[in-house]
């Protein structure tokens, strides 16, 4: 991995306003010239101000950048949501000489409280101030809420003859008083790519990637993932899949947002161990999804992971219980590359030994062919701990 | 609550065979007479074999009586498995002198092990000589696996005009190595009801108690309820709705089922809170359900309830996340009945502090309306506690 983040005409700043007392709490991110911008926000029915804004401006196609400010949601807060996180793009459109439509907005933090406007007023030209080539590392730190690390990745490639860098940063489910998982990710690329292009592109990427998380099988209010690209690496244009290098772009692009899935999963509360959970044999895509998500949101698998414990039973019976069709005489569990159970019955005394021995790994796979038909998946989770509860539990009182 | 369980015709007996190194592992229920009977079983598409061959048997609509042992499931065994439960009904039939269609079957406990015929061959008969009018309780004790206590209660009613005993067990979500959350119930009354009426009866009465309850949102491979009615009260058969007593006697059953199924949240792994969900306004009544199914799985709210934390945030994130229909600017959220959140807001620091009060209680309700419709349901489920995680991540190690 990179540690030089920086992308060809973004700059970035991460500055603490006062919303959290010393910590990094407003985010500025922003390209030197007009990019082209795509977003893919929450399917929640319950939707947060900021996403209500940032879908808006994010449909017009270009963007000169996003302010982000962590600490409080901005969500249920009625009319007057709304009315700050559009005050949020103003001011940051102000700093930035553009116009608001051209700024997207994320809040994560607190529910049910007001933005500390005032706050913000002063803090977002600081942030604009601030304003850094090698800024995006302390953005990815004022994004964070309770993640215990900052999460920053970025691939570099050819593309069309010239040489392309892209850079995101995301953070987790960590929760916050008194509130709930949000993720979000923000991406920069100097790649030139249309609108319509990106939107799908990042469309496809957050699918099989962002799409593919799940600590404890929440989503958010506000989660949110953009992805600028403002064109400065001089390749031509990616209109479609049949433009030179847009495959190359689009594996860059699937790669980051992987990278960064796994990291949230790594970082998930709690967390001791980042599992990767592989489903095969399902009869169609929607079964290997829904087992995989059954496994991976399991309880009982989740703190059999935590135990270190092979318990294919358990894998099974979640399994089962979503209703997913499996034929148990040609299903196989693996539990870190060692076959615990098939054709029926368990493997042995022996294989439960060997499995038990990976499960001490920091990183688990957990594999299941269900036998009833050809189509996979792979989702990232963790595993359920004491922590979980402590942090979910304690954290209020 | 009675403490006088037993009901007219029938016996039981709960003994130890051996499977268990000392703890009662065997109960066998009996009718005198040829019984009525109706099951419910299982959605699962991974099922144990018990459940394939009391399935079969409870189709014929008459049986004499059920066998059931704890410690092994006999899940995942093959033809074994099925030639094991088979001889278990051929075992109890030969003590009571009837045909093996008319026994059914149910083990619960470790997967992926052979049952001990040998100690089975000679503890069924056991159990047979021990049979006794106020056994109900020994095998309610039997059937128990890591539930903290036995679950049995009773309800007495008048139906056309003759004094009916409805009694019943069940045995909760409680793991045993290396396993899955199996439920099971055994219901016997003295009411007179045709078997095709009495399976109408059970299937209505088991969707709103146990199907209701939910601990971590799994289901067994091994879940059955099972109803048998021997007629020694008298009163006139009870046919169709429109039987004189038929309503009487279903809300007598809904009762039973009710009491049983909140004893078994309440007795939820590491649980100290039974939790009632109430949903209304939903649009329609799946809606409620899935409504109620996700506050009640959410590891967030689960965290929050144990922690005393009224956390309204929690309930519409999950909610929203499970793609429900709700009007922020109508919904309302209760906590112990004090309300925490409406017109979109919340309900202010004096409301969250009393329902904080309300949370120390060790009998909770949460009430959501969505403000999106007229539909509504009830879930019973328990919080998420240290103690989860420790009984399902250590008990192997």
């Amino acid at each position: 991995m990179s540690t030089d983040f920086s992308v060809p005409g973004f700059r970035a700043a991460g500055v603490c306003c006062g919303i959290k007392a010393r910590d990094l709490d407003l985010a500025l991110i922003t390209s030197d010239v007009l990019a082209a911008v795509a977003g893919v926000f929450t399917r929640s029915t319950v939707v947060g101000a900021p996403v209500e804004v940032s879908r808006e401006h994010a449909r017009k196609g270009r963007a000169r950048g996003v302010v982000v400010n962590s600490g409080i949601s901005n969500v249920a807060m009625g009319q007057r949501g709304l009315r700050d996180a559009r005050e949020m793009t103003k001011l940051a459109a102000r700093a930035l000489d553009c116009a608001p439509e051209q700024v997207l907005v994320a809040s994560t933090g607190v529910i049910g409280e007001p933005l500390p406007m005032a706050k913000l007023r002063k803090g977002i030209p600081k942030a604009a101030a601030a304003l850094d080539r090698a800024g995006l590392p302390r953005a990815a730190e004022a994004i964070r809420t309770t993640d215990t690390f900052a999460k920053i990745r970025s691939v570099t490639g050819r593309i069309g003859g010239k040489t392309v860098k892209l850079s995101g940063m995301a953070k987790g489910s960590g929760m916050i008083e008194p509130n709930m998982a949000t993720m979000l990710s923000f991406l920069v690329t100097d790649a030139a790519v249309s609108p319509a292009f990106l939107r799908r592109l990042l469309k496809q990427s957050v699918d099989v990637s962002f799409n593919k998380v799940t600590v404890d099988g929440e989503g958010s209010t506000s989660d949110t993932v953009l992805l600028m690209a403002n064109g400065l690496a001089g390749n031509a244009v990616l209109r479609s899949a049949s433009s030179p290098g847009a495959g190359r772009f689009a594996a860059m692009l699937t790669e980051l947002c992987e990278g960064l899935a796994q990291d949230l999963a790594r970082d998930g509360e709690g967390a001791t161990k980042l599992v990767t959970v592989e489903v095969s044999g399902a009869r169609n895509p929607a079964q290997a999804d829904l087992a995989a998500r059954r496994i991976a949101n399991s309880m009982l698998v989740k703190t059999a992971t935590f135990g270190g414990d092979p318990n294919w039973g358990r894998i099974l019976q979640t399994v089962g219980a979503g209703r997913v069709q499996v034929d148990l005489q040609r299903a196989e569990v693996q539990l870190g590359g060692v076959t615990v159970f098939r054709r029926g019955s368990s493997a042995g005394a022996a294989a439960r030994r060997r499995a038990e021995a990976r499960l001490k790994d920091h990183e688990v796979t957990i594999s299941l062919s269900l036998g009833a038909g050809r189509s996979k998946t792979r989702i990232w989770t963790c595993d359920l701990t004491y922590d979980y509860v402590k942090i979910n539990a304690e954290y209020t009182t």
